[in-house]
């Protein structure tokens, strides 16, 4: 699932982030047919946005659709989700929530859970690696983007 | 409450949404000592949003905060907030979820109690009127942005 074309987007969307000094957290949106629907990173630092998370900027990307078009889509992120990252993906039928890492961070993983969603958590080194040295050199901003 | 600061600005953004064709729901943050944070409404149509709501609106327009802004803080709306609003109140600390009417849709209302928040809901005729009458009219719109 690593080599999933959606796990290795949200991990260069993270790195984008983490190059242009935002919060390095990416995902992407992929169809039950294997589309990539939307991607996106963190945009706290770069636009000021305290709703464009990683996963909500992947679910702005993918623009306007009709409810069906979420039907048995996957959220891959490389990091657990957020109480609002989560709440999006359940509103958007989001059927798998396929995540980097859970080391730094533990989101709405249970809530998805009793929603009904598939949760899969991937352990990757190289989320945890970025991540964990990202919250070390910048722990204010950390705080802020999770309203510490 | 009805008289609230807070939620004759969310009814003004509803309105403002409709005037400009859009979904009209509005929302305003209000700190604990009771300074508008933000304000806004959903923005699906006129920007083409997926994550635009108006809580998400608010929360965007109340910019980067520190966590201790939003402490004790209420998010009036004039529509029951949906999972993805419920989502991004309960990780923005929002004390108090003070909603318009919950006649035309039932959100996270429940959620938000099992998290610790309290719920108000106003039963506003005007709320349950503008939006009974947007979704007698546009049900497809409607339907795009809860999804279904």
């Amino acid at each position: 699932m690593e080599q999933d074309p959606g796990f290795i987007a949200a991990v260069e969307e993270a790195k984008k982030g983490l190059a242009e000094g935002g919060v390095p957290i990416g995902a992407a949106l992929v169809s039950k047919d294997g589309k990539i629907l939307g991607r996106g990173h963190n945009m706290r630092v770069q636009k000021g946005s305290a709703v464009l998370h990683a996963e909500m900027a992947a679910l702005e990307d993918s623009g306007r659709l009709p409810g069906s078009a979420y039907e048995g889509a996957t959220m891959y992120t490389t990091l657990s989700p957020c109480d609002m990252c989560t709440g999006a993906c359940i509103l958007y039928n989001v059927k798998r929530v396929v995540i980097g890492e859970n080391k730094n961070f533990v989101g709405g993983e249970e809530y998805l859970l009793s929603r009904g969603r598939e949760v899969v958590v991937l352990d990757n080194e190289e989320c945890k690696e970025f991540m964990g040295a990202f919250i070390k050199e910048k722990p204010e901003l950390w705080n802020e983007d999770i309203a510490v």
